[in-house]
This record gives C-alpha cells, structure tokens and sequence, in this order.
C-alpha cells in the first residue's frame, strides 16, 4: 500500500498508449475491410491506415484472421453499447424508435465489414471457424440486446421467433443496401414492420 | 409454307445443342460461385465444370462478367418458375406453406451463389453496375411472385412493405445459413413468422 513507485507510474501511461494503439488499429481495420473486402485487407494496410508500424501492428495481432476477427468483435460492442446507451429508459420507451435503431446496426460500414468477413470465411477453412465462433457471440449479446430494449416476453411462445425473425430481417436490410443507397424503402419497410412489431409484442 | 429446307432442318437440332450447353455452362457457372466464391470462379473453371471447351463457353458468354451476371439470372428465374408451379391453385392455398417455399428460394446454391456477385460487385466497378441491375430485375420478380402466392392485396396501405420486408427476412436467413446449418433455428422463425404474415395479410 501507501505510495506509488516510478514504475508503476510510468507503466500506466504506456498501457494507456498501447490501448489507444489498439482501438487505432481496430477501427482502421474495419474501415479497410468494408472499403476494400477480405482480398485487400491485411495488417500491412491497416497499419498504415492507423499510422502505427508494421511491427506494433503485429505485436498487437499476430495474424490477420486475429487482426479483422477482432475488429468486427470489437466494433459491434461499441455499436451495442452506443445503441443501448440511446435508449437509458429501455423497454418502457418508444418500441419504434428501439425498431429503427436496431435495424440501424446493420446499415453501416460495420455490416459491410462483417459480410465480407463471412463471406471470405464461407470459402477459407483458416477462417471460418474463427468466423463462426464470432458470429455466434455477437449474434447472442444482439439478440440479448433486441430483447431488453424491445421489451419482449421472452416466456410468451412465438416472442423469442418474433425478435429473431425481426434480427434476420434487419441483416436482410443490410445486405439490400450493399450496392445501392436503399434509404428510401428500408423507411418504408421499417416503418411498417415496427408498427406490426409493436402490436406483436405489446 | 410448305416444306422446311434441309438447312432448316439442320438448324434445330444444332439450336438445342447450342441451348443445352449454355444452360450447362449456367449452371456450372452458379455451382463454381457458390462453392469457390467469385476469387476461385473464372471461365475456365466453369468451362471444365460443364464439360465444354474453353472456346464454346467464350463464344457463348466472352466476359466473365457475362457468364456470371447472366447464370445467376438464369437459375433465379428457373427457381422461380418452380415455385410457382408448387402453387397452381395461387393466392387461394395453403399461406404458411408459400411462405416456407419462398423462404427456400434464399438458403440454396444460388443464393450463394449471388451473395459472392453481390460482395464481389461492392469492389469491383465493373461488376457493380452489372450486378445492381440484375438485383434490380430478380428482386422485382421475386416481389411479383410472392405478391401473387401469398395473395397480397397491395391496395391496402403497408401491404407491399409488409411483402417487402418478409422477402429482406428471408435474405437474412438465408445470410444466417451461410457458415452453419441453420435449418432448425430458421424453421421455428419461418413458423412464427408465417403465422404473423398469414394474419396480417388476411
């Protein structure tokens, strides 16, 4: 106890930066890979892109499956964060607006990221499984997520499909704006299904 | 009138070999997309996939970007066809049962095998405007279909968004079933959700 030595205080500064490095690095790398897909991502690219060495780079993740596996991880928790965060009232606030925001996860350079990352692993063994185990993980904290803010009964039959359904359904809203700026009908189609969710779940 | 020539004669059957091996080149070329993604599906690959010389798939379809765009048209259009012929009696069946079968038509080779086009037309300009069109005219038939079967009046307000927003669940199942097999998950949602669509659009 009682004072803190030289050491200590200079090791906090440097964890700090070495954090920063990272967050530096996850970001840029989810950024390279919607832009460029799974076949222009490396951790040479994303290096440079964060301003970090090739060599800090690789200190920080050894391979390029650890590199943009844990990008996606990392860029999702942000996103669920930042999405519950919207809503500190939770279920007993605008279920609508909770529709809109969830489909909103799916729309950005995060779900282009994650799609050619599943799209790559479809096709590379090293990768898939990394992929899947991912998948699965964020998919359940989603899911969770979709729940609290829905205020959906999960002990009522049909309700955990509903929101399922409802997940899958924004994952195909996502993949409907790849090519083409699909703003106008995905509010059409938000618009109408929050409303048959809200009747659904009230 | 009257008598048909000999070179006439000749002609036919020398059309339905032509058409016999486009048809095989479609569908090996869907087969190769869906198995290697777009990196691993050249024309060459289709070619031997199909049993045909390098020069007749070339003079059949002279760009990869033909084969390809135009083999994913191909089998959309085929697959639509048989779901329509599940349903001769229409709008007046079995609703659930029509929604299962067009959930179907999302989780198969060919939907894989538009997947790899669609990711692949995100990075590549020369793809991308090829491959948006094509989207453009299988999601509009995709749309007529399920209107059609489903017996969706789309007169009434939020109908065709309702349509439209099942067909984008349908698309994110069929995401879902990309790494793992998702058939039994997928199957308590398409219950759920059949139910949900058959009373709302009733």
């Amino acid at each position: 106890m009682g004072g803190v030595s030289t050491a200590e205080r200079d090791r906090v500064p440097k964890q700090d930066r070495s954090r920063a490095t990272r967050q530096r690095l996850l970001e840029a790398a989810v950024a390279c890979l919607a832009e460029h897909g799974w076949a222009g991502s490396t951790v040479s690219a994303v290096a440079e892109r964060a301003g970090v060495s090739r060599g800090a780079a690789q200190h920080h993740f050894p391979t390029r499956e650890d590199l943009f596996t844990a990008a996606v991880e990392y860029v999702a928790e942000e996103r669920s964060t930042a999405t519950r965060a919207l809503f500190p009232e939770g279920a007993s606030g605008d279920r609508r607006a909770v529709v809109r925001a969830l489909v909103d996860l799916y729309t950005g350079p995060l779900f282009r990221a994650a799609l050619h990352l599943w799209v790559a692993a479809s096709n590379e063994d090293q990768l898939r499984a990394r992929v899947t185990e991912l998948e699965a993980r964020v998919g359940r904290e989603t899911h969770r997520i979709a729940v609290e803010l829905l205020g959906a009964d999960e002990s009522r039959p049909g309700t955990r499909e509903t929101v399922q359904g409802f997940l899958d359904m924004a994952r195909g809203l996502g993949l409907a704006n790849l090519l083409t700026d699909d703003t106008a009908r995905r509010e059409r189609v938000v618009t109408q299904w929050a409303a048959l969710l809200d009747q659904t779940l009230a």
